[in-house]
């Protein structure tokens, strides 16, 4: 089947559909739409966590069991960082200093995080465009009971602990999407636009967030389709029921529906959840994605489920 | 003996004297003014290599059988730049970027090299002062048969191939002596300033280069040894003696003594060569620095020089 598949995305359960979508469809037709409301700037380095998530797991260097970094890390780089004293709540292992580095340096020579990235994935041969949400700075700040902190802080170094009461995205204003992002949105030969199963409120809003993108979404010709990040009443990974539960949300695909409302038409929920109170158009699986066939799986009922809403 | 021992230096031939002098004397006597004529900017990281050498010798992580770099270092770094296509030519080692990029990220804060180099010291819990020549950028330029290189494009890249027709310290005629440098060169207290055998044309001529340094030298109430770089009409390491062939110059003690007229008092020269043409008071021993005692017994050497010289 031929026609362009957009996926918005964020980190780790966002590259697992991408991965999954490279399995049902040719890497041409697919471009991934990234956030990048978690980049921030660490020891003077410009660190793009969900872009390197991305890389990393399409271009298999991705080290599934820690569920971070690279396959074969070394600690050399730290162990010496912290002989000098230099900050050390955030691990940079070696090999992933080579994305931070060269990033850091092209961006200063002039280039934008746009085309850093298409060099990135064209020099490790991935054939899909992988689009950075926006060019512009866009920062995700948490406020939580512990105060306002930086995403990373909260994330990393706070390890989700503190209660969120609101999220905001500083930047996100004036921020104006990459090249190429709502022309993909709009182009009339893309077939589907996914959202993955990502966190809603800290991966995609961001997404959302910048101007344009929302709007580009509601008027697509193409159908939008998110795949629910809850799997049993839970999130496979990372903090999005306890945030739920923080800012008053049941955890259910209700409420994730309701969220996305005016911008999906369809979401693809896991069987051990159902659809129970998503008033839009909806389709069961199994959704937990363990296994590369597991993705191609969940990948391709999503892509079902868009074909069946297009009619 | 009480006093303090003041010591210019360069790469790692200086840096075998400097950790010489630490087996004689209290660390605490010592200050090292160190080249930074060959420090550059590579993938945006500010690197310092003759700082760099002075640190990981004096703390025991120098390679030594390498001759530079440290010891146990690994390269997934390298590795992962040469994937994504980065610039190679310059090897960098993951734990050397420790040094690279906490450098970077504390000048680009506000520090300057001597506040950095100081901090580095005070980690790795050496007792010395190493004071950069300068903190103001001062670049060694290299005009040879294949056009005009910076300093490490010449060194590392072009392995010293190109014959050299003459050398300039960029910046070095507004660049001001680092917080320090004249003090311990003019200070009462000091017993004795050395001149290590580091390239005189590349390592320690940049030093000279910094207004006020070598008038400082020449009007130093201590005497001013030079150790020479050549041991039995060669030099142990990197390109001395092809430089001094391409700038028209014997490869003798008698041509290192004339290079630094007017700045030292003496000149201590390998048993080899003797101190023939050397116009000045020198002294003979073997100046071959393998082993520890080799460099402890140099070091002492010299300082006997400046006190024969004191009288």
């Amino acid at each position: 089947m031929s026609g362009r598949i957009v996926v918005l995305t964020g980190g780790v359960g966002g590259a697992k559909l991408v991965l999954g979508l490279m399995q049902v469809c040719p890497a041409e037709q697919i471009t991934a739409i990234v956030n990048t409301g978690d980049d921030f700037r660490h020891l003077g380095l410009a660190i793009s966590p969900d872009i390197d998530t991305l890389l990393y797991t399409l271009s298999g260097k991705a080290n599934a069991a820690q569920g971070w970094g690279r396959e074969g890390e070394t600690w050399t780089f730290m162990e010496a960082l912290k002989s000098l004293r230099g900050e050390d709540w955030f691990l940079l292992g070696d090999g992933d200093m080579a994305l931070h580095v060269l990033r850091s340096h092209l961006l200063a020579s002039g280039e934008t995080p746009s085309s850093v990235t298409a060099r990135f994935a064209a020099a490790w041969g991935l054939g899909l465009d992988i689009l950075p949400m926006s060019d512009d700075p866009v920062a995700t700040h948490v406020a939580t009971d512990q105060g306002d902190l930086p995403f990373q802080r909260y994330f990393v170094e706070q390890r989700c602990m503190p209660a969120v009461r609101a999220i905001r995205f500083d930047g996100a204003g004036t921020a104006r999407p990459a090249p190429g992002v709502i022309e993909a949105i709009r182009d009339a030969s893309t077939r589907a636009i996914l959202i993955a199963p990502s966190n809603p409120w800290l991966s995609v809003d961001p997404i959302l967030a910048v101007p344009g993108i929302r709007d580009a979404l509601a008027a697509a010709g193409a159908p939008v389709v998110a795949v629910s990040p809850i799997v049993g009443g839970q999130a496979v990974k990372g903090p999005t029921t306890k945030l739920m539960g923080e800012l008053g949300l049941a955890v259910t695909n209700a409420a994730i529906a309701d969220h996305y409302a005016g911008v999906i038409d369809g979401l693809l929920v896991d069987q051990r959840d159902g659809g129970a109170g998503v008033g839009i158009a909806h389709a069961v699986t199994d959704t937990l994605m363990k296994t590369l066939d597991d993705r191609a799986r969940v990948a391709q009922a999503a892509l079902e489920l868009a074909e069946r809403i297009a009619g």
